[in-house]
C-alpha cells in the first residue's frame, strides 16, 4: 500500500493498516517539523476520539485535550448559549490541535517500525487503473526511488498529485463557492471563553474558536477579494472587539501576539465517486468543505478508519465489498456535513439579499429559541 | 374598522371584531359566489383550528375536514412516510379547502347581523395617517360611498390597494425570487393516497396534495418561462404519473377532469413593518410565501386573530400596546415560516447548480432517516 500524504487522513490510515499488519509506506512533501507544527483545525468529534481510542492512538489527546458540549451565539449584544452535548446523547468536541493529532499519530507510526518518507518531491502516480500499480518520485537527496503497490491512498490533500493523476470525465466533481470571505487569524492569547463563540454583527460574521490554553483563532468576515494586507493587527484586534461586544456584560477580548493571517476563501467540492481502479481517495484529497462546523478532519478521520477496514479485510481474506463500498460510505457522510456546514453558513451570513440575510436570522433565533432546531444542530454539530 | 378584501384573513377579523362588539365593515371586489367558489389553499394547522374553534367557527370544518398527521417523499421510486404528528405532540393538519373556510366565515358573518359589501371597486384610503381616516368606493349600483373609520384592515391580497396606499420609503418590501416554477393543477379526481406526497424525480419535484374526497390538486416543478399552454392534459397526467412512479408497488394514479391549470412563480414577499399610521396589513397584503410547506393560510389567520385582539383590547380600554406590537408579533411567525419553506423549497427542487442539489438530497435524506432533522420538520410543518 502506498499512501501520499502525512496529514491526518494519511497517517491514521498507515497507523491502522500497520496495527492490522498490511504494508504500507507514507510519501510526504514536507518535513516532519513541518507538520508537526502547521496550525489547522483543532477540533475533533466524539465518534472521531473513539475511533483513535480503540486503535491507542488517543492517549495524548484524552489526556490534554478540553471537552466541550456549549458553544455560544451573539447576536445584537446578546450572547445565547446552546448545550449541544445535552442535546446529543452528552456527546462532546474534543479540542485539540491538528498539528498535535499529526505529531501523535506519526509518533505511533514511527515508534511501531512505520516507514514514512519526508521531503519527498516528484510523485507520480503509474498505471492505477491496471495490474501494476506504483508510485515514482525523488527523495530528498536527489535518488529516483520507486514503490509497486497494489493499492494507493490518496491522503494529499486539495492541490496534491493523486486526484489529478484520475483521467478527465472518470470522477465527477462538484464545486461551489460560498461567496463569503473569512479572515482567519492565530494568536498568541488565552482564550477570552470557553466555549465556541459565532457571532453575527451588522458588519459581518465573527467567530472565536479555542485551540490550546496558549493560542486562540479568530475569524473574521471580509468582503470578497478582501486581502491580509488590508488588515493590520490593530484593525483585526478592534473589529474582533466590535463584533463580539456584549451590552450589559463586562466580558472583554483578550488580545495577543498575531502568529498567523490568511484569507479564506468559502468553498466546497466534492468528487464522486472517492476512487478509480487502485487509487483510493481520502480528506481533503476528494472532499473540502467550508470551516464552518468543523467537519473537515473529521470527514477525514473517517475515511482513513473506513478504507483502513477494507483494505485490511480484503487482506486477510480477499473479500474485496468493503472496497467496493468505499465511496458510497464516506459520500454519505460528507454530504450530511455539507448540508450541515452550508444550514450554518447561510445562518451566520449576512447575504447581500436582504431577503435571505432575514432567513438566516431566523434559522439563528429558531436555534437559540426552544425550537426543534436545536436537536438538529447538536446532532449534525456533534455527530453523528 | 374598515376591512378591505373578504378573504380569510379579513373575514376571520370580521367574525372576531363582531363577536367583540367592535363595529366593522367589510368590502369585497368579488361576489360572495365568486370568493365562496375560489379554489387555492386547503391544509390548516392545529393551531388555527383550536383558534377558530374558540371562536365558534369550526363546527362545519371539524366535522368535515379530514386530519392528516403523515406525509410522503417518493425518491428513487422509493416511498418514505415521515409521521409528523407524532413527533409533534399528536397535532395534526386539518384538509379543508380554502373556499370553505371563506364559506364558514361569510356565513358566521352575514348571519351574525355583519356588513359585508361585495363587488365594490374604486377603493381607495384616506387620511391613514391622520386623525380621520376613510375608506371611499364605489358600490355595485354606481353609488360613491364613504366610511369613516379610526382603523383600516388591509387584506386585500399581494395585488391590493391597501399596501399601495402606503407612502414610498414608509415600510421595507423583502422579495426573493425563489427560481422555480410551478404548474399547479386541480383535478376532478378523488385522491390516490391518503398522504401528501412529495415527489424529488429526476425531471423535477411533483406533489400530490388532498382537497376534498372528489377533487386534489397537484404540482409539477416546470422550466422558469414555461406556459400553461405547453401543458395539454395528456402531457400533465403522463408527466405526473412518472414523477410519482414507485418500483415494487403497484399504487396507481387516478385521473380525473383538470379544471384549473396554473404557473405558480415561486417568489416569497414580505413588508415591514405591517402597519402604518392607522392601517394594518393582514395576509397576502403583508407577506406572500411559497405553497411549500402551506403556510399561506395559516398566517392570515394568525394576523387576525393577532389583529382582531389587539383591536379588541383598544376598543374596551383604549390601550393600544397590542396595536403596537401587532407587526412584530405576526413578522416573527412569518420569518420562521419563510425559512422553512425556503428549507423545503431546497429539498424538493433541483438546483441549476449540481452541488447544491446534492446538497438539497442530503436534506432529504436526513430528513427521512433517523435525524434529528424529522423534529425540525415536523414543529415547523403542523406547528409551531
Amino acid at each position: 500500500m502506498g499512501i501520499v500524504g502525512a496529514g491526518p487522513a494519511g497517517l491514521t490510515l498507515g497507523n491502522l493498516l500497520q496495527q492490522a499488519g498490511v504494508p504500507c509506506v507514507v510519501l510526504e512533501r514536507g518535513t516532519r517539523e513541518y507538520i508537526e507544527t502547521r496550525p489547522r483545525a483543532g477540533v475533533i468529534e466524539h465518534r472521531a476520539v473513539q475511533m483513535l481510542t480503540r486503535h491507542g492512538l488517543a492517549d495524548r489527546l484524552l489526556r490534554e485535550a478540553d471537552r466541550h458540549g456549549v458553544c455560544e451565539f451573539r447576536v445584537n449584544g446578546q450572547a445565547h448559549e446552546v448545550d449541544y452535548s445535552s442535546l446529543y446523547d452528552g456527546q462532546t468536541h474534543y479540542v485539540y490541535p491538528q498539528q498535535e493529532v499529526v505529531r501523535d499519530l506519526v509518533g505511533a507510526f514511527v515508534d511501531g517500525g512505520g516507514d514514512v518518507r519526508f521531503g519527498v518531491s516528484d510523485v507520480e502516480l503509474h498505471d492505477i487503473e491496471g495490474p501494476a500499480p506504483a508510485l515514482t518520485w525523488t527523495s530528498p537527496d536527489g535518488t529516483a526511488e520507486r514503490l509497486d503497490c497494489s493499492f494507493i491512498g490518496g491522503a494529499d490533500g486539495f492541490h496534491g498529485v493523486t486526484r489529478r493523476s484520475i483521467p478527465a470525465g472518470a470522477i465527477q466533481e462538484f464545486s461551489h463557492q460560498h461567496g463569503i470571505e473569512w479572515l482567519s487569524i492565530l494568536a498568541e492569547a488565552p482564550p477570552s471563553t470557553h466555549k465556541v463563540i459565532y457571532a453575527l454583527h451588522p458588519d459581518g460574521f465573527a467567530g472565536h474558536m479555542l485551540r490550546s490554553a496558549t493560542v486562540s483563532r479568530y475569524y473574521l468576515q471580509v468582503p470578497v477579494d478582501d486581502t491580509v494586507d488590508n488588515w493590520p493587527d490593530e484593525r483585526v484586534w478592534a473589529e474582533l472587539h466590535k463584533r463580539f461586544a456584549l451590552r450589559d456584560s463586562d466580558w472583554s477580548l483578550t488580545e495577543g501576539r498575531i502568529i498567523e493571517k490568511r484569507i479564506l476563501d468559502m468553498r466546497s467540492h466534492v468528487v464522486e465517486p472517492m476512487n478509480h481502479g487502485n487509487l483510493f481517495l481520502l480528506g481533503d484529497a476528494a472532499h473540502i468543505i467550508t470551516p464552518v462546523g468543523a467537519k473537515g478532519m473529521n470527514l477525514a478521520l473517517h475515511d482513513a478508519e473506513v478504507l483502513a477496514a477494507a483494505l485490511t479485510e480484503y487482506h486477510r481474506t480477499g473479500d474485496d465489498s468493503g472496497l467496493r463500498s468505499y465511496s458510497e460510505v464516506c459520500l454519505r457522510r460528507v454530504w450530511r456535513a455539507q448540508e450541515f456546514s452550508q444550514w450554518m453558513v447561510f445562518m451566520l451570513h449576512r447575504s447581500p439579499e436582504p431577503f435571505l440575510s432575514r432567513l438566516g436570522q431566523a434559522r439563528l433565533e429558531h436555534l437559540i429559541g426552544s425550537g426543534a432546531s436545536a436537536g438538529y444542530f447538536a446532532q449534525n454539530y456533534v455527530g453523528p
